[in-house]
């Protein structure tokens, strides 16, 4: 059992606001938006982030319209410092965009910092120390007065050395850290001794920035605790009202709406949650969850995918298949009733009309995404589903969105033939669905191998030359394709047929089936900008494997059959 | 870009409540949990449980604590309504544990569900319908009046057949669909119309259950509509109020926490958050964040990785790493700063006294859990980390927890050297750590296979037979072992030696080198009910690198260096 906790825990006070304002309120304007992705983020992850993987990613968040960007944490490693240099030097920071770089307070990791900035436009530095009690007490051993002190020395110092670099337009940023956790009085105190030696103004404001570090209350104290510091800075129309949730009892969603309810002019988090522990906030949701109550939250999230794909590949984390807007399970309806009120709240749909379809709270196609209706096959015959048997039987494990694409080609054969399918009938849809011959690409006999030949550049042995031979309408042909890599060599070959394909996930399994191994590569792509779709190939090495997987998704693309989508009217 | 949401979409209304209450209120005792794992869950799966899955599940729940737990819509599908009928009639059910069904508002499906629990000792009868005006109009184009008659026409039938078999003590609990979206008047209208006929008391309460069927506002705007309910409802003294938050906000675990404080008695749920798209609320955040606030949940997460090995096999759907409390990454400090201040949280930490350690808001130790403090070894030198080095040069892909596990003995063995590592060093290290002889159990030549034998049962092929020859404290042993399946007849093996292996978590790779393939195998486990540890083991064969890693996991168990661990002083 588990241990007493009434022994071991104490609950969080509440706060004596008893006029609270918030709980009335509606948001009805986007907060500014920061992503710490690359700073709070990258610094949780087992893999942390190298220099190509950042740029990417800051790119992708520079596209998505964020205006703020908190770039790195220089003084604590030389990748995130020579990131910073990168950013400026290369002009890879758009006008409109401002990047941040967060300090502690100690005079050399300050001065790195202010340098690491230099020459950049405009700037936000970001200074933080713990102030909360139970840090002063174990952590520092400091009074009130020492811990105000390491902030407003800190302070001091950056407006001394940004004073002396006016290229820059600098912004500054205070943290007091877990501010919820800390007692309000004394946060004002610091915030307020921060700001009377930044002097901000109307016209040049600072940003007083108040984390829950560590989330430790329900998200109606945050609410509170924000809106009481709304009502007592010092100078808080010279402020920015930042907020930096933590989603330690799963709340950090809750606590960033109800904190701008309550006066919060700023939200710092993550796209999809990454972040320390349970993550930060997630950006993506907050910013969804403005978009499906009428109010333009600034970012733009109509290709999602893309969106997912680049963080998971940059965070090497997944995004699970529940999470909201962006799960591969979220626009999924398994059950027949909610497929029914789906498909009439599809036909009664006006275009332009206030959106109001039965259980999806967002239009998917304004994400890029699908709606999937999911009949389920053999759920009622207790044998297993047609995934569980493919991967048992025949070693083929499908991704998710394969299966629920797959699930409804079999449902249509189940449908034909009124049984309950066997291992082996199902393969053979598998077959014919992703693997046989088709139009518009076929091979001149169906076993032959496509890639001909496969050269490397003797200078960059990443750089790959193919030569590939298939026929398109029935046409012979040799094309050739190069390529920063296999996969990219082989997407050129099929641009060369007028085929742009985009991939959205590959993955490639060894199967052995009595005693000999092939490769079955499967890909999720889009063909000209259509709506993504899955192609597999089978062969004896990996990269005829792949050129067959891109082929079938072509193949599939041409002979959509969209009478088995279910189309909005 | 987007589509302008202001065209589209609108803003949900706030209610208006101005003498609110609950804002002012804190939770200090728990409600009435219900899994409606088994039901809400399990329809939203890709792949619905089995019978044996679905039993396995509703043990581990019962086993957990819960006393209300939703089993089935067993007029929806033969599997449901066996498995209802399998509980009562093998007296599965103990007896402070109520079983719930679900069903619309039917005759023919209320028949056909009351007769599914013949014979319970207790019973919860769960009927719904959907009320909201988008789906009075759009689905089934009726009128408040037509719907309300649905609702009272299926109470009275339930009432009718319950009386006729007073054998089992019945509880009735309706739904109002979409309450969230409904208009308060009319929910209240319904509800207290099917109470005036089901004519509950209060020593014998119905439930009032009010679904965010789909979640469409902040969350205090639920809390607003629970405490309306809570104070207008007709027969409140005789209701147990409940609430059933879905998460397409990602705020259903705040909506519960401010609905229970808002008024509700209960809330049904699922563990880990699954359920229809985005899932249902996550109980076992609900649970344990009552926990850290010195409230006993009344369930028992003490071994909370079983309880998650359980839903994740069930479910074939992955916990986040990020998931609060349960995650993998939840309870690891990356960052210097962090792992300093947890340091010294845990040296002043005092046995019995109010948990106060930074950056951790449970003790993990209270969930079976350990503190991981990794260190990045390559994050600096920007190369990738060892995970990544072993999984491209070497085909050896760890699993996340072993990943923070052997960061540790990397770390080690990066400091003697005091220089970067390379793939081939973190590859020795690899072997040094998990495949190497060791005490207290080897083999007479480390190359020999230790599995001699291997037998199936004629009569029953899951039945298997192994003779195992080793060495233990370097003397020889040929242990037979026999289980269903392989890897229960070796944890047979293992035991008859003296060690209780519990396997928390099983991979296996094919990897080849320079054209020999082997198997390599991965274990997490707990020997002897100590914390658990990763081994590894590589063969020919899939049977022998099993049992190798096994062995390695018993190993490295008995040789633990808890230097490398941080205590709890």
């Amino acid at each position: 059992m588990m241990s007493n906790p009434a022994k071991k825990y104490k609950a969080f006070p509440t706060i004596a606001l008893h006029d609270r304002q918030w709980p009335s309120r509606s948001i009805n304007k986007a907060p500014i938006w920061m992503s710490t992705d690359l700073r709070d983020g990258n610094q949780a992850l087992i893999e942390p982030m190298d220099a190509k993987k950042k740029l990417r990613f800051f790119e992708m968040l520079v596209k998505i319209g964020l205006k703020e960007i908190e770039v790195a944490f220089p003084s604590a490693s030389e990748t995130d410092f020579a990131f910073v240099r990168k950013l400026i030097e290369e002009q890879r920071i758009p006008d409109d965009v401002t990047i941040e770089v967060l300090t502690q307070s100690r005079e050399d990791l300050i001065r790195r910092t202010i340098e690491s900035v230099r020459g950049a436009k405009r700037a936000i530095v970001h200074l933080y120390n713990p102030i909360a009690p139970a840090f002063r007490r174990i952590v520092f051993g400091k009074s009130r007065e020492e811990v105000k002190q390491i902030a407003t020395d800190g302070t001091r110092l950056i407006k001394q050395l940004t004073d002396a670099m006016p290229e820059t337009e600098w912004v500054f940023e205070y943290s007091p850290e877990t501010f919820s956790m800390a007692e309000l009085d004394f946060s004002k105190e610091v915030c307020d001794a921060v700001a009377s030696i930044w002097q901000p103004t109307v016209e040049r404001k600072m940003i007083i920035n108040l984390p829950t570090t560590v989330e430790c209350a329900t998200p109606n104290v945050y609410a509170d605790q924000i809106e009481w510091m709304d009502r007592n800075l010092a100078q808080r129309d010279a402020i920015i009202l930042s907020v930096h949730p933590h989603n330690d009892r799963g709340t950090a969603v809750a606590a960033a709406e109800l904190a701008v309810m309550a006066g919060a002019d700023r939200v710092e988090g993550c796209l999809f949650g990454n972040g320390e522990r349970t993550g930060n906030v997630d950006l993506v949701t907050l910013a969804l969850n403005l978009y499906t109550q009428g109010v333009d939250p600034g970012l733009d999230f109509s290709d999602i995918d893309s969106v997912r794909q680049c963080v998971e590949e940059c965070n090497q984390l997944p995004v699970h298949p529940r999470h909201p807007y962006v799960g591969d399970l979220v626009f999924t309806a398994f059950s027949g009733s909610h497929q029914d009120a789906i498909k009439k709240g599809f036909a009664q749909q006006q275009k332009d009309a206030i959106w109001e379809v039965p259980y999806l709270p967002i239009d998917p196609a304004d994400l890029g995404r699908n709606y999937d209706a999911v009949i389920r096959v053999n759920s009622q015959s207790g044998k297993g589903g047609m995934a569980f048997l493919l991967e048992q039987e025949y070693g083929i494990s499908m991704p998710r969105r394969m299966q629920i694409e797959f699930s409804r080609v079999v449902q249509t054969a189940a449908d034909d033939s009124g049984k309950e399918m066997t291992a082996q009938q199902i393969h053979q849809i598998f077959s014919d669905s992703y693997l046989a011959p088709a139009t518009p690409i076929s091979y001149q006999a169906h076993h032959a191998n496509p890639v001909l030949h496969h050269r490397t550049s003797p200078s960059d042995p990443a750089q790959v030359s193919l030569h590939v031979d298939l026929l398109h309408h029935g046409q012979p042909q040799a094309i050739q394709g190069t390529g920063h890599g296999i996969v990219e060599a082989q997407i050129n070959v099929c641009q060369s047929l007028g085929y742009q394909v985009r991939i959205i996930d590959k993955q490639e399994q060894q199967v052995t089936q009595q005693g000999h191994s092939q490769y079955i590569s499967i890909i999720e792509a889009r063909v000209n900008d259509g709506s993504s779709q899955h192609g597999a190939g089978i062969a004896d090495d990996a990269a005829t494997a792949s050129m067959r997987a891109i082929i079938s998704v072509i193949n599939r693309h041409a002979n959509s059959d969209t009478a088995l989508e279910m189309i909005a009217a």
